[in-house]
């Protein structure tokens, strides 16, 4: 499948090492590309950052839906995955959502770790609205800043070990989701201290896009995923005015 | 207080009728501006729409955010609050969120009426996120669009007063949520054929900032809503770069 | 709007700053009456004295229910609320519930502050029976009773300082409600600590009366809160008797 | 053991259907007493009638609780328990709570049959009371008040076995609970139509008091029941007074 | 009645201190018999050995079946408790359910107490299983094994009460459940530390049996736990082919 | 990778069509095998069949669980996926859980449509056991028994396809889950008549496992799925036994 993983963070190095993950990763039939949004913030770290990416991130679906079989969202928020599952019905899957799925095959329960606090509350809304409380043993967060995880990966690995093994140990935590798409690069090292599995989103990612693309499911498109209702969208650009039609 | 009422939606009539709806129940001194933003579909009836939208919305509330005291947006699926609540501390306050909250203490459940299916799981996710699940009756669709509420208001009430009966009489509502935010003005009829109470979200969004503002509480910055971390934001609008800076 | 604020805790210095919280916060056109009920316990800090409490509370109602456009219940364990609301349709607000759903509104979530540990499990219920599980953070209690609020008022602050900074560091508080409509003079001292919103429940509650009856909303009567039925109360006093008739 | 069946409500006929329950039940060595407190409405079907009726009973207790062994209080509101299980550390069983968690022992899920719509929210609080929302399929209730149970048990039977049919076809229920103390004696009825298990809740209450004080087991006085704090009860009946102190 | 008590762990030392707890505890009209399977785990503490325990209490209670009046499942997993069920109408208890059910008439919320960390998510499922997660407190484990309780009691109880203390001072336990059979003997032992009521899953199993025998209350037929049904059990033991006919 | 679908019910018509289903999804480089267990019920219809079932599936997977890389429980009860999890860190799949976790990317909530009334609750407990509650719209049944399906599997599908289109219309469901590892040749038939996305288990099964193994994702071994503890297994096969040991 060709399969387009999209980094709402518009950092190219972060990109570089979530394409070497998803290639890692991927079925040698799975041909990937990664990029960035045109706009956007470089790193996404709350809400405000996060409206921004979504819409950056809808637009890029938009500008690529007919080139490739399916879309990886790299930002541990899942940006825009709603709004981009309505302009197309190819999976469209959020690294969040791949990553909590694939932890509960792994382990009774899941920690997610993180960057710095305010991450916290916006986890814990994302495992709320996936449904997956009763899952998730707790959310870890660091005093990383998601540039920290590239700028020194090892203080990044070390942290980031230290509250794995604290939800481990006091959570009862028994697998741990990188809680960034700029993580993977780190699983080894942070599996090596904690002696659980870890899951890395975009591997997460990569592999439930390549599961549904392989079992020709598609998105529902009954109700919560229906196309876009046709209707005028003022001022918007071209690419999302197109976007709104099938 | 100088009150700003966004409609996310840009139709002016919707405009129109939400101003209406926040005049005729704001205090004598609190002062009602509403607008729309300077793009944005026409009206939101999915996740599309609603992307286009919160980012819309955080322009405006950024544009604006000195010279009012708080802001309510007027739209069922309180696009961009949370990104908001990041840009200022003043009050901001979802209609939906309003509603709910309200209506819990006028009866023991409410039921959300509201327009089409795709609607539904939409404020489903809602009302999980806003954890009010357990208060939450049902949420009862139509066959309506948005812009049906404004162009054949007879047929809106009717049919969103048969939805509220049958809330009433089948799923244990005691209290009526409007879950669109150009429902206002069709509160009176609802309410005389159904019989509870009746909440627009509209009335519910200038109440709660009322209450806020008067009570001299601001958004907690602590976490969820801490100001934005400084950081670039890669060819992005001038009004979302100096929104990031406090 | 004419409010009455009763005070269930029969202590009158109490009811005396609970008059001082409300009259600081209200509205203008707003006039504050506060007293307790004819009979009671000094405090309420357990089950038995909320049982007395809540007949109290209820026949205090009825005997004012003409008298007053709406009711405040200020002992944080929302006493004799549910019967207050079948014999008027005018607002009756319990502290506890609107300092919870204003506190929704200001953060990602809250928690309680109260005073000895019995306190706990019952706010526990209270939590669950407002259905707002998911945003409570925790209820944090100290070795405080009731009355040592007003009997040495610098070490409750204190104290009630310290649980509010722990709940903040280790629970994920972002706000904190004040678990005692004694506490409302102590919300300064304790913000200033702790550095996140502080919602004293007696300024909730009669920022939510304000906002019902402006808005005209009445206690719905189809089920939870119906006028009661017509039948005998056997050796009930008059104002019983008279209460269970519309 | 010697136990005491409180009926909060004040009619003789129901006591004597409550006693004749618990009586034909109990085991031989068990020696039952029913009364009704001296004062209350005479019969319970909201949440005005239940906080007259939670006092009374509380009393009522207060009066007894070192002439039995055990208390098990007759109305499927479960008025007052909490209290009286402050003044006494013997068991006080709620014919509700009893009877649901006898219900799981018999079925996957349970439903509640009950009297009048008004019953219905009550019951929903006192299922997420007893935090047994996932074992309840449903609560379903009849036209019926109180009294009618006694006045016309033929029609009551009906209406409670058709709601019952529909509880088990519709709702998933496995398990029937009576939703009321004067059902008891419908109890064979019910069960011929509707092929399942039906629970009274006056045989679960004094079976759970049996079991309770056979294995010595005490209420715990660690916190939520703990002894009453020491303090003055302002124009309280000397009963109460009493009740205050071990 | 005639009750089995069956320990699913075959090791006599247990099955003997079981038979101790059950009939200090029985009814004087309560016949115990204490076995275990032919079959099966020394002790059972996974789930590898919960599922050869699982069958072969069923086959025990399917050669036993119409010589008993009831049965008490003497592990604190419950193994095959459903099936079982299903090969009778007569009450099957669960030691877990049968603990945890008694214990929420003790106090506001339980804890557990019990073996080494595995332990800890098996009864996580167990609770939310049965549907009390609100009324957990929490499930506190130790360094012991299941064997470790017969071999070093003084220990075991130590560690226990240890944890059982922990649990009321941090988590809010009010009430203690033993989370093994094993345990019975150590209850006064962890009381006497703890100062809550201590509940062991066997006496709370008889109990249960007990009250549901003396109530003529059988399981639900409905759905499900229905008789097996028809059909070849392909080289099943005899035992298991005679159980699936009723 | 080598993997091993096993199915519980020991009917060679089934394991056939899940055989066919298990290799038209399969990815190029995964080798398929299926085959039942030595002994168990044909179908698998309740607790009692599951009982013997999940022992059956573990001496299954004890037995090869050198020869391959993953194994897939073919029954939509995962009987015995906890178990098996402790003999071996090689993926162990279900196919109810594969196919929930699956669908919660297609779609806002599913539904799972399945044999007779018995069925239901069975499943509900599987939906809690793996947390997924706020993502199930509703389990329909049917009047159909297991092996109907391959009796006339043109009744079955139209069966099922009726009950499908309920879910969708009235429960909300916007995926359908099939709730039998022999519906799998149906799901062409049902999704043309119901209009979504119809996720067969085992097909989801299998693509979890690649999934994992691809990814080097092994089974946590911290706790709920460690290792069996070293003991005696008394009377057990000498597969057990050996399972026993890694």
């Amino acid at each position: 499948m060709k399969l387009l993983v999209i980094n709402p963070n518009t950092t190219q190095a972060m990109t570089d090492s979530i394409l070497e993950m998803a290639r890692r990763n991927a079925h040698s039939n799975t041909t990937i590309t990664a990029l960035s949004p045109e706009y956007g913030p470089r790193s996404i770290e709350g809400h405000f950052e996060e409206t921004i990416a979504a819409l950056a991130t809808v637009e890029t679906v938009a500008i690529h839906r007919d080139q490739y079989d399916g879309f990886v969202i790299a930002c541990f928020g899942d940006p825009g995955v709603a709004a981009c599952r309505e302009i197309t019905d190819k999976p469209v899957i959020g690294i969040a959502a791949a990553a909590m799925h694939m932890a509960c095959f792994l382990g009774h329960k899941f920690s997610i770790v993180t960057v710095m606090r305010r991450a916290q509350p916006f986890m814990e809304d994302l495992v709320r609205q996936n449904g997956l409380e009763a899952k998730c043993a707790s959310i870890r967060y660091t005093d990383l800043s998601v540039l920290d995880l590239d700028a020194d990966p090892r203080r990044a690995g070390r942290d980031l070990a230290e509250a794995a093994k604290q939800a481990v140990a006091q959570d009862g935590a028994e697998v741990i989701c990188l809680g960034c798409a700029g993580m993977g690069l780190l699983d080894e090292q942070i599996r090596s201290v904690v002696g659980v599995p870890v899951v890395d989103g975009v591997v997460a990612g990569v592999k439930v896009a390549e599961a549904l693309h392989s079992a020709r499911l598609r998105t529902s498109k009954v109700a919560a995923y229906a196309w876009p209702e046709s209707k005028e969208l003022v001022r918007c650009s071209p690419t999302l005015i197109r976007a709104a039609h099938r």
